[in-house]
């Protein structure tokens, strides 16, 4: 951060995350106006020290740099679109998230009123905001991004993916469907383990082991997907004979198979096109270019 | 260890993991015996140090601890079953992957023949053998498993898991569910970006840092599956609209939903049943009470 006295900062929406980044901005040092479209949930940020908007007008009036942080793409609309005038000029940083398509949407309206739009992913939960574990992905004006770097550290660590406005929610998305299907794997190993009575407690001591350790073996999964998965690792073939041990044992179990279930017909597609001597990361192909359903 | 001279070990089975096995024992200064059914095998471990044996009754007749890995349950019977008589008295450790009926079956036969019997399994690659990243599982006789450690501990750490002989297996099968699982998210979030041109090796970097920090939070997973579900972390509702919006976006972007598909399906099936309001982890009672399908 510079000498110079810190860029004031509006926040739009005061919602869980909303509330987070504005305390997070004051603790920074920010002037902080905050609005939202219910009243009533400023008090505490107020008492921090932050300033009141009445109106989205008198909220944009305020401030330097304009961050909303609302529920969903038509939500900004809805907010926004009625000051579009008074934000030529002014730059916006969108928080809420929103699919890639809405995100270059917004980044076209953006243009189109001659607003400096950047678009940003939050990759983390409001009582983690400000710490460094807390991973904010962002897309759009590059300018932006590196002028208001500082600031956008506040909130944790702060990256970005190019002048797409849509790169962003797009890795977000990717990130975030990576991360509930871990998660999903992990009830699917609870619930077999359940049937011998292993609490879920007990379990997670050893996925996290187990899993941390995997998780560093994506890189090398990355280079076989890139390499056409001709690479020397598991086959695909070895795959389908666990895969096919472990859903035996799920069903013997009375272990639903929705997790692993589509996994194994995914893997079993592969094997059945042909790929079977490939690396397990074939089902790379699978996804990309889904076959006809 | 103890001063004592180190006990002789029978390894049965001279596939990839087998030898890796032979390997870690030489290296640890057991003399070793070697058999596979297939001569040939044995040429690098007997330069080793190993004495090959023809017969897998030479094998056993050579050996204090046998030590198994063939191909599945199948060829363990096919192995060991014409001198179950030789090893009354014996202590067999199988390392073989088999399903958790069928390591409980083999100590059940085990028994009836009065060899002492202890399974594993082995979570790790040939390569990695003898490194403590090696992480194998057992469960059958304590005796075994306490008495043979510090040679077990040679292939990597050991952890037992109770005296049922199927707990090793069950646990192997629900982490490696975990594991395939978690590969599969990140194929379908290489294959988001990669829409846009992404490499998947580019996507790696950042699914390690995010998978990461994410399973360090499944130990909270773990007690909102025990409490419930009941914990105030992210709703079903608030992942089911995420996942919406996961599927939408992967959809306009040509991307198969063989991974996604089958989990927003699962979430959609919890908040219909009404558990909107509970927490993330509620999809575990979904795959452990599997509805009628
Ligand atoms: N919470 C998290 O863990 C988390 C994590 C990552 C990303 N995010 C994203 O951050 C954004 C905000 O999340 P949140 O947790 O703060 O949600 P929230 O607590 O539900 O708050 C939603 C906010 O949006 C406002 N809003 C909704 N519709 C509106 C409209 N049509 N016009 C004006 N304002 C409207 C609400 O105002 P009222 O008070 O008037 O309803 C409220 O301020 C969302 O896009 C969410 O996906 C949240
Ligand atoms: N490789 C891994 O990464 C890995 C990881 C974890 C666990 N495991 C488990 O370790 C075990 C061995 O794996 P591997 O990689 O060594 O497999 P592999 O290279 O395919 O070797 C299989 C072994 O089993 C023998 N065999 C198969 N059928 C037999 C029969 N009916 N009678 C006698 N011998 C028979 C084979 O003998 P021939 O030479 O005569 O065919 C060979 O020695 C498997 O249960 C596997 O699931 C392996």
């Amino acid at each position: 951060m510079t000498k110079s006295s810190p860029v004031p900062i509006t926040v739009l929406g005061l919602g869980a995350m909303g509330r987070a980044l504005a305390n997070a901005f004051l603790i920074g040092g920010h002037p902080t106006a905050v609005w939202n479209r219910t009243p009533g949930r400023h008090a505490e940020l107020v008492a921090a020290g932050a300033t009141s908007a009445a109106t989205v007008d008198e909220a944009v009036a305020a401030g330097g740099l304009i961050v909303a942080c609302l529920l969903d793409h038509g939500s900004v609309h809805d907010v926004l679109d009625p000051v579009a005038g008074d934000l030529a000029g002014r730059t916006v940083v969108n928080l809420t998230s929103t699919a890639p398509s809405d995100a270059r949407e917004l980044a076209a309206w953006a243009e189109c009123h001659g607003i400096e739009y950047l678009d940003g992913g939050i990759m983390s939960i409001p009582a983690m905001i400000g710490r460094p574990e807390s991973f904010l992905l962002y897309s759009g004006s590059k300018e932006v991004f590196d002028e208001n770097r500082a600031v956008l550290e506040l909130l944790g660590s702060a990256e970005y993916f190019g002048a797409d406005a849509g790169m962003a929610s797009l890795y977000d998305f990717a990130l975030l469907a990576a991360m509930y299907t871990m998660f999903a794997g992990f009830s699917h190993g609870a619930a077999m383990v359940r049937t011998e009575g292993v609490p879920a407690t007990e379990f997670a001591k050893h996925a996290v082991q187990w899993l941390s350790a995997m998780v560093q073996v994506l890189p090398l999964s990355g280079e076989a997907i890139e390499a056409g998965a001709e690479a020397d690792g598991q086959s695909l073939d070895f795959t389908k004979a666990a895969l096919d041990a472990i859903v035996r044992a799920s069903r013997e179990a009375g272990v639903g198979l929705d997790v692993v279930g589509p996994l194994k017909a995914l893997v079993d597609r592969q094997v059945a096109d042909g790929h079977g001597a490939k690396a397990f990361d074939a089902v790379f192909e699978g996804v990309r270019a889904p076959g006809s359903e």
